[in-house]
């Protein structure tokens, strides 16, 4: 028995999870939207609207956007995606220890299947 | 801004969540999966197997079952699916309390939209 979930961010539909946080993540190492959608086989369109429907529904602008050039620009977080992707991962992180934690508190004593151990599902937005 | 989620238990699949708790609730109820599955417009067919399912993966008997009849039979619920379904109200009630007050801890401060009120989605399995 292994715990599943998924946690997200909503505010007139999905705002934020870990589709967009990922693609952040990649922003931030690789300095380039177009580079970061690549690595996580996006096309860059739908990676452009990911985040513009993060920035949306969060009411917060994430990158400073570069259009052009062969390599479709450079893209940089802007300070207000800094902090949220660190309150993020903040929550996210206490919230699957809070979760693992209260999962065996309830089930850890149940061990019906001879695997006992907890997997956590990523969430997505 | 809300916190969404999603929680449910795995076993070589989705084992148990909101949809075969909500169906032991209803037979609980009505003494019948045929009534059950009724009310949560479901086939019985899908009924029965959405139980059956998670019988095999929790490795737990949670039905008794008496097919027949114009009405499809009586269902009961097991000792074991009393004492599991106790355990999972409690899991999920305490979770909720927990991600909810996570949730509140790190973005609370962040009122982006104008509104702060934290909004639960249910689990599914």
């Amino acid at each position: 028995m292994k715990l599943a979930y998924r946690l997200w961010i909503e505010n007139d539909g999905k705002a934020f999870g870990v589709g967009p946080y990922e693609l952040l993540k990649f922003i931030e190492k690789t300095g380039s939207l177009f580079q970061a959608a690549h690595e996580m086989h996006l096309s860059y369109r739908k990676a452009w609207d990911l985040i513009s429907k993060s920035e949306k529904r969060l009411g917060i602008t994430l990158l400073y956007r570069k259009v052009g050039g062969v390599s479709g620009g450079g893209s940089t977080l802007t300070p207000q995606a800094k902090e949220f992707m660190k309150r993020y991962e903040a929550f996210h992180a206490e919230a699957k220890e809070s979760l693992l934690s209260l999962f065996a508190k309830h089930f850890g004593a149940e061990d019906l299947s001879g695997n006992d151990s907890t997997k956590s599902d990523s969430d997505n937005a």
